[in-house]
């Protein structure tokens, strides 16, 4: 293993991941791209070429989580697995998760020139959804491959068109029962996921690779906050019950209570208001907020849900407005296996790379990973940390690292 | 004209406004009716067609402006005018502004079974879009009658999509050139608008009519604050430039601002606030507000402006976002004519109703109808004062009273 020299065409992957930005409901560069929409389906076709062009075999599940498997010379063994997702939030960047998933295709191409010749099979993956754009839920895939949503669940999803996830699916041609998405325990032994950091400390400590140790626990709440419409020229300002004043006032606890925690790794954002009707003249009657929270442990985090609940009785009461708080996430932290993380600094030290262990505050699908084989992240900088953005970067060369790493690792598990 | 005895068939006009809520992009309570949409030339149909069977001859302008005239014995005089809108905001009610239009149509057929031979020509008005739902601006058609919007401004107002109305007009079948819109000098000797108070002044003090002495002065700010996006899990807190959390204080300084002039008449509500990427888990980069505040009054609203002004300033240098304000509103207030009220208030008298002089502090069409001729509105009563809601009501009587008292009005300026 340690003589395995693997040589990486990161010009190639980079040349790759901004042909797939061409599959785009925005206008480069920034990137929109929602589960089942027509961009969505030509970027799996791009993928599924690229990957019959490195001699994988192919398959999608029935909800289109995305297999491309390169056989070991022990098939029925548990497999390898690696991948992210090629999903993109409304104007957001080209590189959240089409490098895991561009940069894994690639990876398993370096290993191929390089002759490596895999024990395990070493399967790429690409999740379907990772963003909770099209229902409001992240990582619908993963969840989905490891049983945390069941088949009716998933059947169930709905978008804000009120649309069925079952009956997306299908009309976007995926078929099969959905009893057939999640994995078998022994599907794989191991799964690592090349990603950005998402985050400013690599490139502020001048490191090419974060190893994962841990994600960070999200929490999502759902509020509707129902006050009293009315004409915004008539209706006096005691006799209001504005719902929007009640959701500035909830907004700022939310960013208030995420400062208060005393852990500099607690964040809470409100990234959703709606007000309903939105028209200039009508004083508000209804808005609805999304509320996300995470923290790496699970104690800062629920205190602030706490502080936000705590807020939101007090705006009810206090304007005369109606308030339903419902959670709607509220995902565990998942810790990354020791296994993984020695393969992925064992390659770093093969390659002469510094790297520094790291946690991971952005969700990803290797959470729910996690709940079925051993699991690792491998991290490279973006620039200024930047991320679900149009300004989103990573240069050529960090990638090209990152992939090298992911190469390594890959070969070290898959020879387990 | 005392002499002069009129039957309004109530119920007559109430069905009418029940047939012409049909028409409707909503769920009846709720009426959505924007101009030039399908909904919006069914009702104008089913208007046409009412003012046809009333033996009125009907015109429309190339904007959409509707007039039915019913000819008076000296058809070369200026007209008397009378009439409101049918357009309706998002999920609003079914009596703002309809109630002038088929009540205005209900006291002309009054007229006619009463034998009355009007001197001057009689006219109704339907005015195009009263509402800013579609190009953010109130009263484009009875802007474009007096001439504040002239044919280039009225052709380039832009919708959300970015469409002109003079594009949009063209494909919803009015034709004739934009220079044809404005009225001349001479084309009404007077005008008066029925329509419920949207306010809960006559309600509470049991009148079934209001007379308006003057129009309140709205004026209308767009905001648009530019933060730093990003991850909501990746960004911390002391990074963060949250343009929601900005916009959240701007929020309650408008409130605030309002609640501070010392004027009980002065209000000022943000009925608009979009939140860009609008995504759960990414920090909002952008938030576009529009405001609107009134007062009878100028010094109290130019009063909350400037608050507002500074509190943008100081939430600006505060959060380190931009911040950018436009004043596209700020029409100065009307006042009715001496001849219009008395005419109104005689007929009052002769119909035995109570009433009281009182101020609007909604936006009506009869504000820029001012700039033409005399003015004057005649208000009855609606439930709790509610408007622009689903659950608006002004029940039959209110209403046949309210055309009693317009029928009388027209009468007595027809025949001045």
């Amino acid at each position: 293993m340690t003589d395995l020299r693997i040589n990486v065409d990161a010009n190639r992957v980079y040349r790759e991941l901004d042909e797939l930005a061409t599959f785009n409901d925005a206008e480069i560069p920034a990137v929109t791209r929602v589960l089942y929409t027509p961009v969505d389906l030509k970027a799996r076709a791009f993928l599924k070429r690229l990957c019959a062009d490195a001699g994988l075999t192919v398959r999608e599940d029935p909800i289109g989580n995305l297999f491309a498997r390169w056989a070991g010379s022990e098939p029925n063994l548990p497999a390898v697995g690696t991948g992210s997702h090629t999903d993109a939030l409304p104007f957001a960047g080209r590189y959240d998760g089409t490098v895991g998933v561009l940069g894994g295709l690639a990876a398993i191409r370096a290993l191929q020139t390089a002759r490596f010749r895999p024990r395990r099979s070493i399967e790429l993956l690409m999740f379907t959804s990772e963003e909770p754009t099209r229902f409001g839920l992240g990582c619908v895939g993963s969840r989905g491959l490891c049983g945390a949503l069941p088949p009716d669940k998933l059947a169930n999803l709905r978008d804000k068109e009120d649309q069925r996830l079952d009956d997306l699916r299908l009309a976007a041609g995926f078929r099969g029962d959905l009893v057939g998405v999640r994995l078998p325990a022994n599907y794989y032994s191991a799964f690592v996921e090349l990603h950005i950091e998402q985050g400013p400390v690599l490139e502020r400590e001048n490191l090419p690779i974060g190893i994962v140790t841990a994600i960070a626990a999200p929490a999502a709440l759902r509020m509707t906050i129902e006050g009293e419409g009315g004409h915004a020229g008539a209706v006096l300002m005691p006799q209001r019950r504005d719902a929007l004043c009640a959701a500035a006032e909830i907004i700022l606890a939310v960013e208030a209570a995420a400062k208060a925690t005393g852990s500099s790794d607690t964040v809470a954002t409100t990234g959703i208001c709606r007000v309903h009707p939105g028209a200039v003249n009508s004083v508000p009657s209804q808005v609805y907020l999304e509320i996300d929270v995470r923290d790496v442990r699970l104690e800062p985090r629920d205190q602030v849900v706490k502080a936000i609940r705590n807020a939101a009785d007090d705006v009810s009461q206090r304007r005369g407005v109606k308030i339903a708080i419902e959670m709607f996430n509220a995902d565990p932290p998942a810790t990354m296996a020791a296994s993984v993380v020695s393969a992925a600094e064992a390659a770093c030290k093969q390659l002469g790379l510094t790297y520094k262990r790291m946690v991971s505050r952005a969700y990803h699908d290797t959470l729910f990973m996690a709940r079925l084989c051993e699991t690792g992240m491998i991290f490279i900088p973006c620039r200024a940390g930047v991320s679900h953005r149009p300004d989103e970067y990573a240069a050529p060369e960090a990638i090209g690292r990152g992939v090298e790493v992911l190469a390594l690792t890959l070969a070290r598990l898959s020879a387990d």
